[in-house]
């Protein structure tokens, strides 16, 4: 046993990521107490009932005013409003970090409400379920995965090195990225792909009665695929549409230009153009699988 | 040992589908004899090796002339030609069935080239993976499927029950079906979601050089799913779009309207219609886990 990297952290808003983040760090020893703070008493029941927290608090003050790493949980659309509820109790010297999907928006909300001497190094782990809530965490969840962490020009290299520790410890490979940069690779990656899932899922719930429970009884492998990305928590999501705008609309525009140009060959018979297209896809997945992302 | 069900069961096109229903019907004893006939010398030669046929076949009349039942597996806009290769060969009373993802336009296709006293039952079992070829089947993969038969209303009703029993003895559930209803739904469940799989994936594939080789990096669950469900075989995706024109395009037009008011939404910061599409669209998941279509 090493010794622990943090004396207390705290982790606000117990979601599946924060409860799978608190269960690794009990896992492996990273903290000699483990706290969370969430508006919501029955997730702080659960919270404590799961054993992933030692103290569980609805108190913004009470939470935080001990934690030397606060890890900010919650959906995007409500950091700000997290970062100035706990700011005024946060420790001197304190780090938060963050671990949303979106590092842009994040930084321009949580930065300007943290006081001056705390340390914000904005992270976010590519790891993830369709499931949702505390109960939906496991420990193992970041092993193996990457975990992307933006810290500006101005970040406290030795805050950095100790949120990176953390990642490392709990398995995941940490990788610096210009928070832009980030945006725009997880509006492909990730953001996108959730998109066109929602999408078809909710076309087919549009459907006439008969064709929509045929369509369920008979869901062949491609849309059942979709219907789990689909199944991801609503909130989480609209909060990362809304915060990645730009970079969303863009890969949008791109993907409609390409799927019209399909729709197009399909529309005059061109079987040329997709099997040409249909044999280029192979080549990602391929690469796809050589980078032990395929899992 | 129940008596086998067929004499002699002659599979046309070894790839997935055919390779793996061979398997299962030697492993279930539901025939005497098992006959491949591919124009591929090569996959001849794989499929002879991998124990899935007694002999392999690439003259026509060798290969059906003392079938009992003809399984048509190759790609769907392949088999107006390999019916009329088979034709001319086929014992009178033969069953010919099909394992393709269209009914509709092979129907079209199929019945006109074959001589009377041969029984036409169309077939699709709705099983698959990504791989492809022979060496890809598994005797399991239509254990608790789903196999839709399209039967028409001259079509010989013992065919039908012969047809459908082989299904059930390797696992399936047998539902039959209109053909076009059939091509309705599957434009919905099954070829909608691989068009965009396929097309998500080639937009990612066009990205400059340095965002590319990020996407694949740092490939989150959404992207990967996608590029699973994109290595799909090419010519037999080709020939589905071509031979399921009008119901796809026509699922294709309401899924980008659909698309283009997220989109909107998106661009309009409207919250509140994403997180209400995005929690409708939940409840199709629950339906499918209910319906046990999830895996």
């Amino acid at each position: 046993m090493t010794a622990p990297l943090f004396e207390t952290i705290c982790f606000v808003g117990i979601g599946l990521i924060n409860s799978s983040l608190a269960r690794a760090v009990r896992k492996h020893g990273l903290a000699r107490r483990l706290v969370t703070l969430d508006a919501d008493p029955e997730a702080c029941r659960v919270a404590l009932e799961l054993g992933v927290t030692d103290s569980a608090f609805t108190d913004p003050a009470e939470a935080v005013s001990g934690a030397d790493l606060v890890v900010l949980g919650t959906p995007v659309g409500a950091m700000e409003a997290v970062a100035l509820a706990v700011a005024p109790h946060l420790k001197p010297g304190a780090i938060v970090s963050d671990v949303g999907s979106v590092k842009t928006a994040v930084i321009r909300d949580v930065e300007p409400a943290l006081p001056e001497g705390v340390h914000f190094v904005p992270g976010h782990p590519i790891a993830g379920t369709e499931f949702s809530g505390p109960a939906a965490g496991f420990a193992e969840l970041f092993q193996g995965r990457w975990c992307i962490l933006t810290p500006q020009a101005h970040t406290q290299p030795k805050a950095t090195a100790q949120v990176r520790a953390l990642w490392e410890a709990v398995g995941s490979t940490v990788e610096e990225m210009d928070p832009n940069h980030h945006d725009r690779v997880l509006a492909v990656t990730s953001h996108l792909p959730h998109l066109i899932a929602y999408t078809i899922v909710g076309t087919a719930d549009d459907l006439e009665g008969d064709m929509q429970q045929e369509v369920i009884k008979f869901s062949a492998s491609g849309f059942r695929d979709f219907t789990r990305i689909a199944a991801s928590d609503p909130i989480m999501w609209r909060d990362i549409f809304l915060n990645n705008k730009e970079a969303v609309l863009e890969v949008i525009q791109r993907f409609t230009e390409d799927l019209t140009a399909l729709q197009r060959a399909i529309r005059w018979g061109e079987g040329e153009v997709l099997e040409k297209r249909f044999t280029k896809t192979r080549a990602i997945r391929r690469a796809i699988i050589d980078a032990k992302q395929d899992r």
